[in-house]
């Protein structure tokens, strides 16, 4: 890593088609993170689940080892290959009996930089029928993935984890500029919160967000929202997609952090006397 | 106060026309206050300064005692007469040689459940020219205000506290159904963050958020933006009023609220091993 913080720079936001042929999406990120490299991103993220399709009955089949199983060392080789910082979305892992769903990060030259498994495990029951028990085969994480990198401090969540606010504030008391969680939002839930979770994140902690979704499959079991977003500190939607596969891109500059915190000093004006959040 | 509580009721936010003649405002709280009970409300809130002008220039000559002043007292007979849960927005108060921006509350007996003061004061230097430094003619409150009612348990904040998550996170931790928010953002972080801010509020907390602003007077000074609004514990906006002034309804359920957090159970699945937000 540079000790020199790259602070504008371009971010790729891949929202992926995802199937169940796992070496097909394995090409298929190959490309994307090439195709955005070429188009001059530093920062790219994958989505969640990215190697696999979304929902419990497919993890256990689909894990694998972290980070020395192929997907990360796919993901390690691209993010060297193209020098871009990758945000390695999430893919379901084993380690032992355990199946996690776990994010990678790896830098320019293909550093690990951090591994997250998702915290909060998606557990609903929504009346008209959206229900969801992740904890059912999945086991949850506890720990945060704080990160330095050549273009600043970076948090990472995942999916439901965007729902729980002192996540999102502990990063950013902790320094963070930009939080990254690759999530799947549903067809209920998107429309209501998806949006809404992305500039609460960013006018709350005052610091750039992106939600980074697979396309939706309309022959898929499950119907992702899709409109993978990137908001800045003010909770300006910079770019947005719709459902479609693609990719998202916005310039971001580390500067409105600091520029917003002053103007509405929010992070400097908490009362600590009063309230805290704290990490554990 | 009964035992029982009415978990379905009207709510009524009042948009008041402040002017800078005290007495004059008094005279039309006293009349829009009737009007929403007329009309069926059994809580009804007014919006921040509402006895004054809004700025620090006017906060000394606009002081008042609180709870003994006139202005407390009219609210309280206001509330008996009409027999609603008046939340008496806000109004300087003053005590020895300090300021506060204060707001007090009464139930359908008269009975002050509580009184709360600002506790974030708004100083701020937006880029375009909005500048504001109440600490200069202000102090801060330190203490919560939660309170119990016919009508279930309400928190209290104003205007700027809006923007510090974890004074809502705490209400909600300590049981709070409704937070309620006087509040008078401008033309510049209106547009940008009051809509925002209140889906935010109730979307994390899952409960019921009012912010009730005064009208806008193209005349004064300070130019509110208005748009007072009540927003249901899925964050869909239940009401929302332009700048002019009104009465902003809402039929308020308060069993939405379990509803919603056993749907998506983000109340009950914090990760407290992991974080927590704490009072002191």
């Amino acid at each position: 890593m540079s000790s020199k913080i790259v602070r504008q720079f371009k971010f790729a936001a891949i929202q992926l088609h995802v199937t169940a042929d796992k070496e097909a999406n394995l090409a298929h990120v190959r490309d994307v993170v090439r195709q955005a490299a070429q188009s001059g991103a530093r920062v790219v993220a994958l989505p969640e689940c990215f190697n696999s399709p979304y929902g419990p009955k497919y993890f256990a089949k689909y894990a694998e080892s972290v980070p020395d199983g192929a997907t990360s060392l796919l993901l390690q080789s691209l993010a060297r290959e193209h020098s871009v910082l990758l945000i390695g979305g999430s893919i379901p892992e084993r380690e032992g009996d355990k199946l996690y769903n776990t994010s990678v990060v790896y830098d320019e030259s293909g550093r690990l930089l951090a591994k997250f498994r998702k915290i909060h495990l998606f557990d609903v029951a929504i009346k008209n029928g959206i229900t969801f028990q992740e904890s059912s085969t999945l086991s949850a994480g506890s720990d945060l993935a704080l990160f330095d990198s050549s273009f600043g401090r970076f948090g990472l969540g995942i999916c439901y984890d965007v729902r729980f606010a002192p996540l999102a504030q502990l990063y950013a008391k902790r320094g963070a500029q930009f939080l990254v969680y690759p999530g799947a939002f549903n067809t209920v839930t998107g429309p209501m919160h998806w949006e809404l979770l992305a500039r609460a994140r960013a006018v709350d902690n005052q610091l750039f967000v992106a939600l980074v979704s697979p396309a939706r499959d309309p022959d898929a079991s499950y119907h992702a929202y899709g409109h993978s977003i990137v908001v800045d500190p003010w909770a300006k939607v910079l770019a947005q997609a719709s459902h479609e596969p693609t990719i998202v891109y916005a310039d971001i500059d580390l500067d409105r952090v600091d520029e917003v915190r002053s103007q509405i000093p929010v992070t400097s004006q908490q009362r600590g006397d009063v309230y805290s959040v704290e990490g554990k």
